[in-house]
């Protein structure tokens, strides 16, 4: 049998129950963006990584080495603040290729550096290996979160509202951008392509969400909104309600899908790789909450509702109401 | 600049003062089997990781995935068993190529699972991608150990004595046969090719040498005596020299040697992947930790000396000294 025919999330399904031989310490094992472990202290310790393979998730000719580190941190960082912990110390482990230059690796440890100083992590013993193919880069990331703030995905209640803390859909723009239009003009790609090689994690963001008491469950969109509401609604038995005038499209994404003639709404909706926080709310505590995001000069987007049932809905401006099917990003389908 | 000109130690020290940007709760970074990080509670965290390659590390075709899937993960608990440490919980990351069938990866994750049950470990939310080219596992494993009982590399003292947990150059051989003599009788490559791809890992004799008080330092023979012990002696700023009559070489490295035109002591003295502990041990102290070896039903041999100074000796069976040169693996050169 091969793995297009049961998808990731089947493979992990088949996979996660061999994986669970201890209860004890072990608050959430496989199925969030983190692991959530109790070792022993006031906080729970929490562990999340991510594997990188060229031409999988990344070609050398895109971007600066620089840029390629950064971001394949920023990926990983993006999971602790869906969690709403701290990041604390990132582990690299490398396969590299006999062709790669020293410098080039330099780069790609600068770029690292640069993105791990800017949220205090440190870039601790790893390994390094050769490769006979791809480069490969893993970061293994711990944090640290008190165990009342730990944001899950699977504890959102009905009734509570669906909030972004950022626009989505930008950096699957960029993605297209780069593997199809790389021609359009500049003045409309330049904010896409950043938005696809410059993620920033929304660490502060995550902070704000766990430690106001008014966010019941967070995950970050990796996959898209499609895939990560998606996540939320079937882990905590739930379906959801998404305005579509709700949802924040950008002058760069209606132009870029206007030269490219795709619908805006592809990106927003099922775009991923935005590493934004998408996170349930308690209605009574959302007007306090987006003072705290207001407060702290961060956005705060309210694109929808969670209710009881199990189906995901697209509400048109025009009122029409459509399935918003999964339409995330499966690495083997 | 090509990194076989700097080698895999030359990249390291180059990439290591980038990545330390906290030193607050770190209590060793780069450098030794396992960071080891003090989280708040009264243990400290060991984090190792480890990348696996397909043509680098494995083959698949050499073994059956439930033996790929043990050995990756004995290899990262050796690293906690070099530490003195208790494994806790490991984190499985990999990149599966299109052609690889599902029944193949349950039994790479029964093999892990199985090894993983051995010590108590769980296999915890990792990370599953595709990839283009090599299949890629990477491990990453936490463990925790006693701050007063902690193990490194750089705290052996002169006067010490240099212990082996088990002996060495058995897995070695057995990857030459695999590789060069695929002919030699069953009796005599059994034993070794079993070495080379189902070690176990020392964490129980880790725990002994951790608990006795009598153990300076610690590593396990991943590159070969002369490499792990040359880690010991430059980190600790120290000489050795290692007894070649006391040296451990089975009835089937002598014959697979005889058959093969090799010398046995090349791989006992430079061949890794064996995944023993060698230690420092207080010469004081060494009778009663040979008890309580020999109580746990144990091996422990012992090589040679630590003394002042910087170089390693290989004093032969007549008397005669050799430099023993650092002659471990360089994944680079």
């Amino acid at each position: 049998m091969k793995l297009r025919e049961i998808g990731e999330f089947g493979f992990i399904d088949r996979i996660a129950p061999l994986g669970s031989i201890r209860t004890e310490g072990v608050v959430k094992g496989i199925g969030d963006d983190c692991a959530v472990i109790s070792v022993g202290g006031p906080n729970y310790l929490l562990v999340t990584t991510d594997l990188l393979m060229e031409r999988i998730h990344f070609l050398k000719k895109w971007a600066s080495s620089e840029l390629i580190g950064a971001r394949a941190l920023a990926a990983n960082l993006s999971d602790i603040a869906a969690c709403g912990g701290t990041p604390l110390d990132a582990f690299i482990s490398i396969a590299i290729p006999d062709e790669v230059e020293v410098e080039w690796l330099d780069g790609l440890y600068r770029g690292m550096a640069e993105m791990a100083r800017a949220y205090s992590v440190n870039l601790l013993g790893g390994d390094t290996t050769g490769s006979k193919s791809d480069l490969v880069i893993n970061i293994a990331l711990t944090g640290t979160v008190a165990p009342d703030e730990v944001l899950f995905r699977h504890t959102a209640n009905p009734g509570d509202v669906v909030v972004l803390t950022g626009p989505t859909g930008q950096s699957a723009a960029g993605c297209d951008i780069l593997v199809h239009s790389p021609e359009l003009p500049e003045q409309t790609s330049r904010a896409l392509i950043r938005a696809h090689l410059e993620p920033a994690p929304h660490i502060l963001q995550g902070r704000v969400l766990a430690a106001s008491g008014a966010c019941t469950a967070a995950i970050d969109v990796s996959d898209g909104i499609s895939s990560d509401l998606g996540h939320i609604c079937r882990d905590s038995g739930l379906a959801a309600v998404v305005y579509e005038d709700r949802l924040s499209v950008s002058q760069e994404l209606i132009s870029a899908a206007a030269a490219m003639g795709k619908d805006p709404l592809e990106w927003v909706l099922h775009g991923g790789e935005d590493y934004v926080l998408l996170a349930a709310v308690n209605s009574d505590k959302l007007a306090d909450l987006e003072k705290k995001f207001k407060a702290n000069g961060l956005d705060l987007f309210t694109i929808g509702e969670f209710l009881p049932g199990d189906k995901m809905v697209l509400q048109r401006s025009d009122g029409q109401k459509e399935e918003l099917a999964w339409g995330g990003w499966d690495h083997f389908r």
